[in-house]
């Protein structure tokens, strides 16, 4: 049984704690931290909640809660985790991890110098999808990862912070980009050092001071490219696919708007059907269990059984780190309108990698490049001539 | 926390126990009954189940386990109900609840006789895309539910008692068309009496005596129908399909092979992708997490919620009574070759159903029929005159 | 190039001009029919037709056109082709061929008997999608043919005359059932002979006299059923699919509402999206081309490639006539409440049909029933024995 | 009637060749010219083609032949264009026009001087439901188009030249980039300047000289952005989708692998599936009629048309040439890792063009930034302050 005190009575807040009581959870939060006295036992009471403070202190310090789950604005994540730290409590912290880099590794260094468990609570590498997905690519269905797109784009953000830049620390590159970047870390593998960015931040459509879209492309060490598309100007609800090719294969994941549940209705009434959705009416797509298709059950899951066995959740504040320094690469990139390198102040990863690439032997002369069946029916293989380089084709019946 | 023995060590069981013990579970299977000691044993230390025997009788009557789950072969069902009725404890029984409504009735009779909590384990109204759909009909999107088809079709059972007679009391349409009678019902609503059938149980393609392939039509009181599809010989994975038509709406629910995850391989490796699914390269549609989306978890939470809090769960013994009946009504027509009535012993629904329909006036003289956008941008509208019934059209610009 | 005539003004008779006209046709309609003289002209004005007349005979018999195609309504189709045949013209006429079996047989015998070329319009085994599934099933790639399921559902029809019994003949069965029932007779074998069928016809919604839903099960002489679902209540556009199961695979068409196309709008304007759809805003699916999709390009590209060539089209007056005797028997089931046969007074496909089905030994005391791959990756084999046809099963480790 | 000399009988001359003679058209080719005698007089029979040669000037001059279509390897345009436009001939050249912007404008200055009608064969702009989403952007479903997603990926061409690159020109940026480059040009709108671009072309995978994966940005005058993404080395078929993104909507099409037809497969057969298919069984995804979906039909009906009716089609040897412009400084961004100037010889569309951008007044104080559902079923709307540009929240109960 996880004992959790938790920061922030949000939109966050609320999404976690029916997470962390849904099905037949083991896990209670404790207490819960609200700087609103009313919306703190508000937010309690609905979700039987025992104590309540406007001390986040307090809170970190309760004595009936061993871990200290973080769901606040940005701009607290690292007073949070401070005092999470100083009270030698476990700590996980919603994403992303810093508002940049510089508040990022004060938080890394923090818990660990103080020497306490720590995970990044980044949802979206948990979805039951790409976990089975990551276990595919893992044992090899995909050959070499070469490229993965991640999108998240939806009509914006639903709190007032999340548009005050002090606040958040930038518009959607870090407020989503955080997600597409860190799945396809994970696709094309954590170990391998991301090199470099190119990225494009615009404050396109809202009067806002923040980008409110981003694109961008992160290299990494052996030749994949992780590309981000993130926007808070898209229409037609919560769009959150990820596409990942390699060398023998491909996936592709959308975890929202179709995911096998379509519905029509005519019937004039008003009601939530999923996060970000649009429309009341007309063709809509829900999600089953959104809780479960974000990956909040499954990231918690991992969070308390690493907690429970002393071992390491599949991210940590380390992942976070690395996730703010792409991102700090990004909004420079965005202005110097070149390929700016990834600093990383701390890697743990691989020192060098393999360039993914797959040269096939075809016979003693010949470099396979291709083969193809034609409307006819035959097949047309392209080879390369070892010596010459030169490309010639041979058609079989087959 | 729910303390568990659960009777039966084959697949059904294995799927129950990962379900029982998901993610944050509480719950606990404190012991397992094989007829087979090996196979118990293994079962157990798989599972971490602390106790295993092979006395269906001793596991029942564990004082470490308070609620008794079904997974055992068909022929077995009346036996273990009325252990576990004798031992006053509450028991759970996997689908279909008898071979047929003469043994399903007995084991209505037994729980309630012995007055102990009672569960009818069918997952299919579980999944959270079910759920949420119900909800969607509670409300009205979908006005009235004229018709629904509820599909599950795949390549064939997994276990060798399957396809023996004896034992599981009849073919696919036993072993999947009470998946299938279930939803449909649930969507029309289980106070309407569902009150005659028509069904085609044919062995089309297999070497066996049981059918093979099953069609069926249940008509309720209201005029509504709920189809069933159910075979063994579907090639390509397991299809498991719902559609609900109302006068207001649509809905459309993909529980298996299109539910946002798609991937190609070429690689030459071997490996289990989803249940049913037939290939290991080219395209294939894994399941993110099948006991999720095969409503294992909601089931389970359902019925213990229930059970502690002294209420009934979304499906009882009396729900898998009702299927029962149905299907001997199906076998009968299957036979008659036309539409036989359902013979219900019990029934706890509404004694008159209204008609479902929607009259709607369009001005003093006329009734609304339809109205349409033609491909020239204009709308025609269908009417039919109240006193001579007789249909008319008028074209609007608009 | 083809010189027609065309009788019918109305919407079929747009969207065959529509097809005739399309891209770089040579084929031109050369006089339009209509009873309402305003409507004709305005018709040839649109269309670019040089002649028209309110006199069907007029226009039948006009020396500059060879064929003669129908796009009437039902109870003028007899008439119509009683001119066309004593005026010694190819002839094309719209679906279905007649109101009913006996009509369709006079029609059938009024062209044989003059011996013109004459094609039944049945625009919707002609979808390019549909040909190459045609092809796909005839080339083996299904295996044997056991089910096929062909829906076409949609709110209702655009013209009044539809809703008026007199004149179409009938509800939702006649109007969309003739498509569904011919789409399965090809899957399953033009020349097996339709043996009995079982169908519900129900005005379950709309205050008319003819039915608004039907369903049928059509029963062929090698155990096949060819499944029709039809509905004039549908809700959320024009829903047009088939499903084919085969002993060795498996086909899914969409023909409207998911094919590929998909639009999400917020704007406030009105337009025409697609046939029947339900929403001018939200997410909306909006077809390519519809004439292609739905079959009317290849249609009267066979049909006049047949009439230039003497040879015969895919789809003659005798499958209308088959189609409708088909019918006439499901309006009798749905009476009668049981299966009904087919009476047919031509029949020119096979006498004798071998059963579908498939034995496969194992080795030489077992016959194969199927194999599957369990989540622990090992292969388990059911088993069926030659002599005493017990059930049994190995699982191999592979 | 349009009377055709086609130039070259390789993959892209069979497909037009099919193309032009499809369904009821009027048009001939009327001779073909290949360098291979054998495979000219083959190339002609197969397709009914009165005559071949081996003389590129005696295809262009025939005085059977009006019009010239160009279906060689990108070595040879300029020269074919050049005999074209000094014949006096109508000219319609593939893609991409020239090897780069050089032989382009050299192109396009070609057919300017001599005044012929010219055209160029972009088929990807003209699927059917590619002219139709174009025609629902124009009439404003989208609002604003920001930015274009257009994809082309499939695992390599299928004729040895295409490898080479002193023949082609490039490898995948050059081959399909151009297509997407166009398709986006279209959505964003053809008089509004591309302005610069970033790019990365890789040869990641495969054993050649040029990339065999390519992405680029596009960025127009008004801030919009057109992505392309182009691979050599995609495992699963050819993937062919654009995803249009605008202020009021959002449009996603499609074009090859998920259009509406699924065939599972266990058939132990062999045989053409679609275009660049990688397997012959499990799940495949044929297209219908993949000519009508690649837009053929529909370009060479426009190109005719406007032959015809001497008007301009809707593209042009001026259309190819801004591509060639743009992929010339897609090569150089590649290289110098920074955003590229797009820089224009010649331009017909606006001088200046205005932001894409949506400010809405709320009320006399605020800027409307965004509303949004709740879980909890309350709207909550996002507001900027006009004066002091603060946000801030409110919630309405609605």
């Amino acid at each position: 049984m996880a004992r959790i005190a938790l920061l922030g009575a949000g939109f966050i807040g609320d999404f976690y704690t029916y997470s962390l009581h849904a099905l037949r959870s083991q896990d209670q939060v404790q207490i819960i931290y609200s700087r609103d006295e009313g919306r703190g036992k508000a937010f309690a009471k609905k979700h039987g909640i025992p104590k309540w403070t406007t001390s986040m202190k307090k809170a970190v310090e309760d004595p009936d809660a061993d871990i200290v789950v973080i769901g606040l604005p940005n701009n607290l994540h690292l007073e949070a985790v401070k005092l999470a730290a100083a009270a030698g409590k476990a700590v996980l912290c919603t994403k992303p991890l810093g508002r940049n880099a510089s508040e990022a590794i004060k938080m890394l260094e923090a818990v660990e110098k103080a020497g306490v468990f720590n995970g990044y609570l980044e949802d979206l590498v948990y979805p039951p999808k790409t976990l089975k997905a990551l276990e595919a690519v893992r044992t090899g269905s995909l050959g070499h990862v070469t490229w993965v797109r991640s999108r998240e784009t939806h009509p914006g953000p639903h709190s007032d912070w999340f548009w005050t830049k002090e606040i958040s620390g930038g518009g959607v590159l870090l407020d989503m980009g955080c997600h597409c970047i860190e799945i396809a870390r994970n696709y094309i593998g954590k170990d391998i050092r991301p090199v470099e960015v190119i990225s494009v931040a615009d404050t396109l459509v809202k009067p806002i001071d923040a980008e409110d879209n981003a694109l961008g492309w992160v290299r990494y060490e052996n030749g994949a490219i992780g590309q981000f598309e993130t926007s808070w100007t898209f229409r037609g609800g919560m769009d959150l696919r990820d596409e990942v090719m390699g060398t023998e294969g491909t996936i592709w994941i959308n975890n929202f708007l179709r995911t096998g549940f379509e519905m029509f209705t005519a019937a004039d009434k008003k009601g939530y059907v999923a996060e970000k959705a649009e429309s009341e009416h007309g063709w809509l797509f829900p999600v089953g269990d959104e809780l479960a298709e974000l990956g909040y059950y499954n990231m918690f899951t991992d969070m308390f059984r690493a907690y429970e066995n002393n071992t390491e959740p599949l991210e940590t504040f380390y992942d976070g780190y690395i996730v703010n320094e792409i991102m700090d690469a990004c909004y420079r990139s965005s202005k110097s309108k070149k390929w700016e390198p990834v600093k990383l102040k701390v890697w743990r990863g691989k020192d060098k990698a393999k360039p993914v690439s797959e040269i096939r032997e075809y016979d003693k002369d010949h470099i396979f490049v291709k083969e193809e069946r034609m409307p006819d029916g035959k097949i047309k293989i392209i080879l390369k001539d070892k010596k010459t380089g030169k490309i010639s084709q041979v058609v079989k019946k087959k």
